[in-house]
């Protein structure tokens, strides 16, 4: 339906959104390009999924991507239910998963956005749902529509992706949105290095599967030694319950600080990107320079789940 | 309005529901029958209430009662407020249930639904507000639109409610479900069987109600006893709390677990039924059999309560 | 555009309302003339808005003001998002309120609502921001919405504001209604009595406001004392931790508490105001009587935010 993509829309339609491995280069390009028509035409989707119901399942909290669904769906018509966390949801009662899918299912629910702590919480739930499931974040492994925002947020800031360097700093052991930004730009001809202390290293089943798909990613301890290269730096949080010691989790933080200082040698079109929210890690002396990238790609991330939520329920516009 | 009924539907306009037994048989009926032709005709209800507002006061937090209101209200066109569970609300403040009713009725709410732990709270809201109330579980001993719900997966499995055998087991004492289940079967030709242990048994006065009714329950402490007797099986969950000693709580746990093993001599058309959520007490592994009526009867709780709104705010479908 | 106001409607658009200071008296007319026209003739601004998105960002909670808030915006034919409290938002996880405002306004947030328990949050929000922001409750300082819906009961109540005594009771220090309230009515010819323990006096910044407004007001410690006089008695909760010693707290809150006992010499045509909730403070023995104007009050507080809102987005009607 695209020109030069070798996918139909039919490709997206019921489809589950559980890992951003499962998708080619064209299925990204294809959604890319639909939220560019959509950023140019705003209003274009309003509407299109009017009646139907969406259920968003967030057994763990999270503002950014709970806000982004919710107007998302609205904005397409659609009814929203479900929880934002799981306070006073029947889960602290200790209903399974598999239950509380059930009864929305019950209910009518036409997609299901599923963030969970447990990994393949989302994946479970698409086996034993015939109802579309998209993962909103998944254990400490995959967040794919946050993926596709950071791709769509680098394609916007570059025109392209092919080409590009892209270093992915902080926790990458345990952080799913870095590991499924890997997965989605394996698709692409780019060079990644991942930035971080060897205990929070990237997992070896992502470098596996990037150097099988033709990507062979550098790893740094340190971003000093690599600043100046990149075109992209994506920039996560260290979470302090990662690291045992306490004076340990102190300095690793201050290394891993990004701030005018640390970015002293980069290009000047250097953008740099963060799932957000943010702490400490990502200082706010960046927010009014060129660098600063991130908000941009957060704004992103309503239209991207309007034209997601769009194709998967056939809105057909 | 309806062929064989001797009530109108004027009868449901700005009605309070606070308990199953201030519904005679022909309501029951009216109800059901509208929520098969809602069945029948999905949609036909979509809208009716526009303009209209909800508040729905979950003092205590419940996601399936809670989502089925809001999904049921909202697809009706009416707009939804209050709170679903208490934290945060004006309630962890102090207010009372008097000031948080009369707040909403200034804001202009159509329809109170309202849960809460105290024993009487819907009443009390009822007594003071003009707005039509609805109870959505009151302390431990109503929950008059899950008896609805109940009834409804009754009739949908056996075509009739009369002359079923149906059994109730569990938690019969503190349980709120199986009592106004009770009160509602009182209308119809029906043996009930109550299945606890001696501690949970169900309360005198529902059992005095019933006989006054013409319909004498039995009262059996253990399921294998009775178990191939029965066409329905009505189960509800034993909370560790109710039972002082822990050693004791174990035990009964145990006998009152419902899996395929204890319906080993059940008829192969009985139904079970659980208000849900379950925990431990039904098994998973009925879930692929067909004794499995708990998710049907759980989805019937959209429809029966779209039925409801409409027929108490009188959106004349 | 209203008759005898020196001020056009323009003023209100896309303006922040931060605090009852930067509001004239004209500013107020408009405001209370455009709500009683929407009371004449209710709906006339239902869907006066619709397309445009509101975030209400209550990071301390209020179901009474997020209700409000809530349902005007939806009657207005908004979208709403946000969060109606702090748990389980991203806030928890250490994110600071400019990102979180970042984030709505990238979601396309058309205003702000914004409760907080830091002062001077509101005015930083609308500081970094371009898109209007109303405070719901600010620090310890200001609640200026709620200041028009006073206005508004008062007037309602007298036809109005001039030439009335109004006593304000409770915690004064602390209290944003009082300071607000205080502020918006040094624009009128009214006496002002603030009754309260010293410790809990009206602080001294806004009383040398109002005496540099011309409103000079006086400070009474009981209430007896002046009862007799007073045609507004305008009654605020006195929280226990305020007071350190516990035997004083008991000993404030008997003498604050206001009943039909501490009314014996008031004038029958005193109306009582709160801006609620209460707790002890106000005797549920004054609801059935003349003096009870707090449900009414609270009432407005629904076509208040409506017209508010519609002039500040300029819905044109």
């Amino acid at each position: 339906m695209q020109v030069g993509l070798n996918i139909s829309v039919s490709e997206f339609l019921r489809r589950d959104v559980i890992s951003a491995r499962d998708f080619k280069r064209d299925h990204f390009e294809y959604i890319l390009r639909a939220v560019e028509d959509l950023e140019k035409s705003p209003g274009s989707l309003d509407g299109a999924l009017r009646g139907k119901l969406a259920a968003l399942l967030f057994f763990e909290p999270s503002t950014r991507t709970y806000s982004s669904f919710q107007i998302a769906a609205e904005r397409l018509g659609m009814k929203v239910t479900g929880f934002a966390g799981p306070t006073g949801s029947s889960i602290t009662k200790g209903e399974t998963l598999h239950d509380t899918v059930k009864m929305f299912e019950g209910y009518g629910a036409d997609v299901f956005v599923i963030r969970h702590n447990r990994m393949g919480a989302a994946s479970f739930a698409a086996e034993i749902s015939d109802t579309p499931v998209i993962s909103a974040g998944d254990g400490s492994r995959e967040h794919p529509t946050q993926a596709m925002v950071d791709l769509y947020a680098i394609k916007r800031a570059f025109g392209r992706i092919d080409g590009l360097k892209v270093g992915m700093l902080g926790d990458l052991r345990y952080g799913r949105t870095s590991s499924s930004l890997a997965y989605a730009l394996s698709n692409y001809d780019v060079e990644i290095t991942f930035i971080a202390p060897e205990a929070l290293q990237m997992r070896p089943e992502v470098i596996h599967f990037l150097t099988r798909r033709g990507v062979t990613p550098k790893k740094e301890s340190a971003l000093k030694d690599v600043a100046r290269a990149l075109d992209v730096l994506y920039v996560t949080r260290i979470q302090k319950e990662r690291i045992p010691d306490p004076t340990e989790f102190e300095k690793v933080k201050g290394m891993y600080e990004v701030n005018l200082e640390a970015l002293r040698e980069a290009k000047p079109s250097l953008k740099v990107l963060h799932p957000l929210p943010r702490v400490d890690e990502l200082s706010a002396e960046l927010d009014g320079t060129s660098y600063a990238h991130y908000f941009t790609q957060a704004a992103g991330g309503l239209p991207l789940r309007m034209v997601l939520l769009n194709l998967i329920l056939g809105g057909g516009r």
